[in-house]
Order: C-alpha cells, then structure tokens, then sequence
C-alpha cells in the first residue's frame, strides 16, 4: 500500500510534457524479437562488424594514451572545433557549404532533434512532420507536447502540393508552425527520397509560408546509386535546419551527431546544449576526429554501401518471390528501410504477436504516426540481419500475413484501436 | 539587412522558455582566462592528467578490438546493464542500497539534472536550491523555467530552520515546491559539507513537508578525512533522487553520470532520457565498466584525494598568507572549490575584469544564484592547476583585493548590477 501510494504521489508531481512520456506498446514484444531464435527485421542498427575492428581499437588505443589529457577532459558545449571542420567536410558531399561555426556536436542527430524542439516549441504549437515519420522525432515532439499535424508522401516523397494545402490551412486556422520536420533521403521508416525537382518545391513552399525546415539527413551518403543526394540546405541557408550523424557511416554507439543551423539559432542550441549535457563527450569526438583524419572513411563508406545494398536486394527479391498478392512496398535506393503496405482488412500492430510466436519481428505502421493511423504498414529493416536471415524473416512473415488474409476472408476485417501512436522511440526502433 | 531582418524573424519563433537561455556575461572573460599566462582558480576541470594513461590507452584499445559490436553499436536507454551494477558496488561505499534497474546512465550527471527538471517541472513551479547553488543546475531549472527559491547554508552545509521558514512561507503563499536540489557534500561552489545530524533534519523536513530531494554528488568520494560521508539517499530511499557522476572519479570526458531514483519515477526518466538522446554511449559506458572491472579505482582515487588535498592545503594556506584582512573563506574537507567572501563594499563581478588584467581568474559569486546576489563572493578552484600556479594565483588575486580595498576607501563602495545570475553553465564552470 505505502509503495502504491508512493506512485501515485509521484504522479501528481509530474511536469504536464511528462503524460506525453509513455512507453511503447510494442516494447514488451521487443524484449521477446532480441531472442535469437527471432529473425528481426524491426531494428535500424547499422552493421558496426563491418569495421575494421583492429585497426579502430589500436587507433583509440593510442589517442588515450597520446592525448589523454584532452580525449578524458571536458570539451566546448558547441563540440571539438577540429572535429566541426571535418563535419563541414562531409557535409560538402552533399552540396553543403558551411561553417565550422555553425555546427554544433550532439550525442547522436536524436539530441538535436530535442535541443531544437525545446527551443523552438510551446506547448500547443505546431509541427510538421511527413506521414510516416520518425518514430524517435514523434517522441520529441510529444515530450515538449508540440501538436504534430502529417503531410503525406509518396514513392517521391513528401508531396508538395499536400504541404501547400496544409499550411494554407493551417495558415487559415490562425496555427503558425514552428517547422518542417522531414527524412528527405532514404527516408525512415518508408524507404522513399524526395526528387530534386520536388526539393525544389518543397523549399520553395516553406519560404512562402515562411516555414523552417528542419532536414535530418542519417543516410544521405548510404545511397544506392551514383552521388549523393544534393541536401535541401545547400539550396536554402537561411531556412534550413541540418541534422547530420555518424551513427550509420561509423559507429552508432559513439553517439555523435551534429546540426547546423543559421548563426543566431545555433547560439541558441548551444546554450540549450550545456543546460542539457554541459558538452558531448570528448572521448567519442575525438575518436570520430581522429577516426576521419587517418582511417580510409570513403571506402568504409562505399563498403557500407555495398553492404547494404546486397542487402535491399536480397529483401526485394524476398518480398517479391514470397509475399502474398495485396500487399505493395517501397523500393529504398539507399538506407535501411522498406515500408510494406498489407492487404485492405489487415492490422500490422493486431499481427505483430503473430509474427513474434513466428519467430520474426517488424516494426507495425503504427509507430510512425502521432493521428493513430498507419495500421495497414510494416517497416522492415534490412541493415542488421544477414541476407539468408532476412529471406528466412520475409519467408516467415509471408505464411503470417497469408494466415492473416484466410482469417480476413472467413472472419472479416481486423479491428483497429483508435490509440494514438506516439511513443518513446527506444533504441530498437530507431 | 536580410540577414538582420532573418535573426528577429528567429527571434519570435523560439519557445518562452528560451528566454531562459541567456549566454554567461563572464563568458568572454572566460576566453581570456583560458590563456596560458592566466592562472585559473575558476575551471572545475578535474586532474585526468593523472590517470595512468597508457594503462587505460591500452584497455579502451583492447575493448574495442575485442568487443567492438558491442561498444559501437546502439544500446538500451537505461544504459548498459553491468555498468548500473557496477554504479551499485560505487555508491555503497556512501551507505546506499540499490538495485541496478532503478539506475539510469546518463550523459554526466547534468543530463539526469536536465531529465528530472523536465519530467517534474512546469513553467512557474518551484524548486529549492542552496544559496549558493551549483550553475550548471541553476541554468538548467532556467531552461524550464522553475522558480528557484534559494535557501542559505553555513559552513555545516544547509540550514535546517531556514529550510523550515521557507517550506513554511511556500505552503502559505500556496506555492507547492516540485523538489529541493541539493549537492551535501564538499558542495560546488561554497566547499561546505552537510553535517550528519543536519542530514537527519533535513530529511525529517522533508517528510514532514512532503518534498522530494534531488541529492548531486559528484565529489562524495573525494573527501580528504576518513571514510566517506553517509549519502542521503541512505536513508530515504523513496524521496531522495540521487545523482552520481564519474566525471570526478574517472575522467569528464566520458560523460558517463547516473541517477538512482524511485521505480516509477526511474520508468519515466528512461522515457524521457529516449526523446532526449536515445540511448547513451556503448563506447564511454563500457569503457567505464571495464574501466571499473579491470582497473584499480579505488586505489586511483585514493592518489586523486592525496593529489586534491596537496592543493587544497596550498590554496588554504595560501590565502591565509596572502590575502588582506577582512577576506573570509570557507575550508573544504573534500572536492574541489574554496568559497571567498569579499569585504564589506567590494564587488567579485565588477572585480573580474581587473583580476583577468592581472593573470588570475574565478568565478564571481552572482553566477551562483537565481536571484542576482552573490556580488560579494567568488568561487576559487584548485583541482586543476599546480600547487605552485595556485600560489601564484592567489598571490595575484590578493594584489587585486587589496586595490579594490584601495579604492573603496577612497572613493566609496562598489556600484552593483540588480541583473539576475541565471547563466549557461558553460563547461569552463563546472
């Protein structure tokens, strides 16, 4: 009784953003996917075995050893200046030219995303965010209890004239919006890039609306063909918020990403940093530092990408040769992600039990949307498991969705709950 | 002009509660300081030179080869397991009993700041702080906007009866306090220690009132007499939120803190931690654990206190010789930082400048308090630099107070600023 008391007094204590804090529904099923005997194809992890493993380890060796007064010491609150002129670097592979200055290093792209929410967003106000979105951007926004309002997109990706008639509606409802938030490239979790000429539209779009755009760009350089994307900030300085990280092109677990932002918005991020972490960990800054001045980092790249290609390959291929009639996917030139539409009748999250007891793993449609749609999708992940597990995880899941049409068929229509599908985003889903 | 027009147009887009986020007016004299002429007695930067770098070179250079999956791959947002157990053996040697799931690992001790004031605090609320308080935490109340209402302290730490006054005076203005933060131990920035029987009082306060207490201590295991000092969390295990970091202990630039809280309140931090940055580093976690596993720490930490005592006395004794009459000063029995009341008439603020002209610098009083007093202190450190640079330091510093001293006699007391103290921290700060 004392301990049930205990928990209720705590909630009545808690900060009003603290209700949008819940957990996943799907966390419980996770926990039962880390099995090995599960096949995930739920998970955004890149595949760090792929490093040169060695060669990373005796690098870092040396670099305490070396420099360990600096490597073991607090840093800058804006990150290691070195280390954001490298940052400009590769962001130029993207047509980005920019100032070390304007870059701040955050613990992973995630920080960045909750340091411009916390500085940009009332209670109440809006964001824009495509449909489907990230699933860890969701969780920010409703831990600073911003109102998510979706714009569609498309095999092309977000839709310019969709995002036109929201904000002239929005326009017309008296809700300015804080930002776009959008994944243009290889987008998470649907897998979809926005073309060049729709770039141009969208940016286009945003100035007349007079909207900021926050672009978060994990995988730009893991495309599939030919150079990279040309990143909508290149195009826009002024408008164009850019998240960037080195969680899919070195090593998630280094927890180092960036933003760059216009001058006077990253002053302000980086007050907002030190209130939050005081710095980011040198220790990891100098490792990614150290990691692109002497490691051969292109070719690690162009490996990665070759990595992963084989990958999407063997999951399309899968998809194709073993998927039951009614269900459609998106085809990723580059990333993670494949974004599956099953039959009309059929519940992704309803299934998601199913497919466990199956002994394969998916993240439900559900996850990546704040309106409590996207119950008809999957995302699947194809960056993690190797390409015999991902066509033994697709042939799985297949005999699970034909189960679940013959049930349709003689039962009807799965029922979908009306929740809404906000979440903490958890590590497993990223 | 367009670039004019562009920061005012980011100006009205920034939530109320970047208002709260105002830049350190000692920032620019900080950049100053941080010329090798200057002797610094304002930095909280500890002495990581000291580790046997090699040694960790070698383990972190292992670790990595070794266990590179692992250490570079995303992990949960609660932080790695055997490192919370780990956490668990460190803080018994403070009297605490915990379990390693109510532990979260978080990126320093200032994130598990920066997540309780979000899960707890709405704009307004109150939050009770030592006069004067730790700056880092004071910027982070700031950036949710709480109200801090100060509560002063004597050399034995917190005052009991001031602390009843003011619970007292709250419940009558029917302002409800969210918690009371409080760092016990060889506190930052006045170096005074909560004595035992205070502890008890406190506590009973506490429960008589209903309010929650966040307990930070970074320096508890650094004490230069005897054992360490019983944590509060000791002996409350469901209204103490205790706050560990091995910034002090290990090295900063990890980045490796924790926060041991109550089962349904740790739930919520984990969530919260999620939004904020997903999971934190595999890479700095399990350098620590294995750091703790493998390396003598205790031992390591016993050479850190003889290291900070050594500075400690030269400081104490310094300041005994060297300082004009009038000058009072507290005497730290552990950590890092000596606490100096100027005398009547002279401002630390408006002082600094001309102390940064004569090589020395600190941390003015004001930075300390939510409330803009403080004018009449300044924070000396002396964990990072050498005896004989503290010495010279304090040397310095003396010549600076006896011309203040000078002046005042000549031409009045110093004019002081009403401006409010709430800053940035800024890791130069800490």
């Amino acid at each position: 009784m004392e301990q049930h008391s205990r928990t209720d007094a705590y909630t009545d204590r808690y900060a009003a953003r603290a209700a949008g804090m819940v957990p996943s529904e799907i966390r419980a099923l996770f926990a039962m996917a880390a099995r090995p005997e599960v096949v995930s194809l739920a998970g955004g992890m890149p595949n760090v075995s792929a490093l040169p493993l060695d060669a990373v380890g005796r690098m870092v060796g040396e670099l305490v050893a070396g420099k360990g007064a600096d490597v073991l010491q607090y840093g800058s609150a804006q990150g290691d200046e070195r280390l954001r002129e490298h940052i400009c670097d590769v962001m130029s592979l993207e047509g980005v030219q920019a100032s070390a200055d304007d870059v701040v290093v955050t613990v992973g792209a995630q920080q960045a995303l909750d340091l411009i929410t916390k500085i940009f967003v009332d209670p109440g106000d809006v964001v824009l965010a495509e449909a489907p979105s990230y699933v860890g951007a969701l969780g920010t926004f409703a831990s600073y209890q911003a109102d998510v309002v979706h714009v569609p997109l498309d095999e092309a990706g977000l839709i310019p004239g969709a995002l036109r008639e929201t904000l002239s509606r929005l326009r017309r409802e008296g809700r300015p919006v804080k930002f776009l938030y959008t994944v243009p490239t290889f987008q998470n979790p649907a897998g979809v890039t926005l073309t060049t000429a729709r770039r141009a539209q969208i940016l286009e779009i945003c100035a007349e609306y007079d909207v900021l755009v926050v672009e978060d760009n994990p995988y730009g350089l893991l495309g599939f063909d030919g150079e990279p994307m040309r990143a909508l900030r290149a195009d826009d300085a002024d408008r164009v918020i850019y998240l960037g990280s080195f969680s899919k092109t070195i090593a998630s677990g280094l927890r180092v990403g960036w933003v760059l932002a216009p001058h006077a918005v990253r002053a302000k991020l980086v007050l907002a940093a030190e209130s939050a972490i005081l710095c980011p960990s040198n220790f990891s800054q100098l490792a990614v530092r150290e990691y692109l001045a002497t490691q051969p980092w292109r070719e690690q790249i162009k490996d990665f990408r070759e990595l992963y290609r084989t990958r999407r390959d063997t999951m399309l291929e899968s998809l194709e040769q073993l998927m039951p009639d009614g269900c459609t996917w998106t085809r990723p030139a580059g990333g993670f992600f494949v974004w599956v539409t099953l039959p009309e009748g059929l519940d992704a999250k309803a299934m998601a039990p199913r497919a466990i007891a199956e002994r394969v793993a998916y993240v439900p449609g559900t996850g990546f949307y704040a309106d409590g749609t996207g119950h008809s999708h999957m995302r699947l992940s194809y960056c993690f498991p190797e390409p015999h597990r991902i066509r033994e995880g697709v042939r799985r899941l297949a005999a699970v969705v034909e189960d679940e049409i013959r049930l349709r068929d003689t039962f009807g229509g799965a029922v979908t709950d009306g929740g809404t599908g906000v979440q903490a985003p958890g590590p497993d889903v990223v």
